[in-house]
């Protein structure tokens, strides 16, 4: 069937009835009135803000070849809960605009659904409204809702603090290379990789955690590249950065090792491409003296210490040994 | 010049700039970072909850030809508000995603920011982030943000209530039909109902009025036509709708006069075409005996009072002395 068979009403029915909400919180739903309702009485005495982002998808531009549709859906959620993340905020609340062609059949807008509200749910966010249109393409909005006690800005990195990055880098983009035939990987290497890709795992508890450090003094998600993220950082800051290149984790050892890529192409992949969702943010270098936030940002955030921020008139660059080496400042633009 | 001239970074700075907010409030606006941060110790102590709506306006779909792009920017942000004000909440911040064309002059995107600003300015609401993406017609999508202390839910009119409605109904459907070459109408009649349309006003203050009163005990916005808006509140309260059609305001008094419509017609207008973005909401009827609350509705809300909620069972109807007629269940849908 067609959505266009369903009409208006029956397409909302449908959707809203996936999306299970806690009651006490969320005390006027999607499709329920004019607005969604949040009681805000029960937060607001622990939380001084209110984090907001939206963060479009669209099949012409973003969607990778071989996406599913749940995957499309769990995308369009966990590219905003990624923003979230990178103020260091708890996700509460999420709505949804939904431009589908009318010929989509109902099979497919389920499978939609279905990730939209797993992606959602997992992070423990409320999906509370939503629209839909009828459009030439598949186009999706979201717009997620977070509180934070102490959100962590772009701008507050100061010189000497330690720059890190959370998980491994470059997935992404290595996944857009193995589909478009440029690269050939094993069997195991593909799947994990456009997993990577398909379905990314937006660092939610990892921002909770650096932002209740008390040390982290900048954030950004690098979802266009780790060279585009540090400069945003230093350009907000008005601070240099200093790379070790030897410490940036690019990859895992094991695709690392099976794939045998240049320097050349590791850089390409984890600094000049866009797709991962890792957070890059900085630390106050007294981290270092305290073992127990340290190994706690190790393991339960997978933190890789890259670099150290400089005076802004030193630039963005590599530092191998005595050699410095300029940073290009480009990634993944739109337009 | 074309936007794709501009590049992304460059297309967000000439946007955000045309964005003034309170920055005592918005402590991170537009462009400024992951997410757009909202300092809420201000207001914590004065509402309980917090509205949340979202809604697309696309090219192929929703824009009636000789739109200007200031209007079509207004219209995206007073078609959110209008759901602000169903709910009787005070919007305060509003996000806005945007679909553009990459061939689309920058002229043209200047005036659909400023149609956008001048919106959100009037109603008190800032413009704290939003996305851009290359897409292969128009598409907006705004998300809008309130505070409510008691919000007005579609659910809630009892048996006894009066039904009222703001201002005057017809207007964007007439201009539609004119459009459409289906009627004519004089010069200055063509304007005002084609400015209703290109340029629709939503009724925050008059929403604002009506939840203070205490006696509102639902609300909807009547964007769908009133015949469907009528419908949801009775399915949403589970009672019936007694109609007056002789109380419900269809046009202004002049136009009626002027375009000599039949009543067919002017149904046809007011109950079931869309574009109209008046208040329709029910009060107790203990109003009656309070000549202060009541004269302050009339003149603050322009409100008319068209019926009466009656049992369940009885349905929706039109009643004329003795005589009832049912109410069609119908308006605008997108699908």
């Amino acid at each position: 069937m067609k959505i266009e068979e369903l009409g208006e009403i029956g397409l909302i029915e449908r959707i809203v009835e996936k999306f299970r909400v806690d009651r006490e919180m969320v005390t006027v739903g999607a499709g329920d009135d004019d607005c969604a309702v949040i009681d805000i009485e029960k937060v607001r005495n622990r939380f001084k803000h209110l984090v907001i982002t939206t963060d479009t998808l669209q099949e012409s531009t973003h969607f990778p070849h071989g996406i599913s549709p749940f995957q499309i859906g769990w995308s369009i959620v966990a590219v905003n809960l990624s923003d979230v993340a990178a103020m260091g905020a708890y996700p509460f609340a999420f709505t949804i605009a939904m431009g589908i062609p009318a010929q989509t059949e109902t099979s497919f807008l389920d499978e939609l659904v279905a990730g939209i509200e797993e992606c959602a749910a997992t992070y423990n966010t409320a999906v509370v409204g939503g629209d839909i249109t009828m459009s030439k393409e598949l186009i999706l909005t979201g717009t997620c809702f977070g509180f934070a006690d102490r959100p962590v800005r772009r701008a507050g990195a100061k010189v000497g603090d330690l720059i890190c990055v959370t998980g491994s880098l470059g997935n992404a983009a290595l996944a857009l290379k193995l589909l478009r035939g440029e690269l050939k990987a094993p069997g195991d290497v593909d799947v994990a990789v456009k997993k990577a890709l398909f379905q990314p795992v937006p660092r939610i508890n990892e921002g909770i955690t650096i932002a209740n450090s008390g040390l982290a003094t900048s954030m950004i998600d690098i979802s266009d590249g780790l060279a585009l993220s540090l400069a945003e950082i230093a350009k907000r800051s008005s601070v240099g950065v200093e790379l070790y290149e030897d410490k940036v984790p690019v990859l895992s050892d094991e695709i690392r090792r099976d794939l045998r890529l240049s320097k050349r192409e590791l850089r390409e992949l984890a600094y000049y491409s866009g797709g991962d969702y890792e957070l890059l943010f900085t630390i106050d270098a007294s981290a270092l003296e305290n073992e127990q936030v340290m190994s706690k940002l190790i393991k339960d955030v997978r933190m890789s210490v890259i670099g150290k921020i400089v005076p802004q008139e030193e630039g963005i660059y590599f530092k191998t040994g005595e050699e410095k080496e300029k940073v290009e400042i480009r990634g993944y633009q739109h337009f």
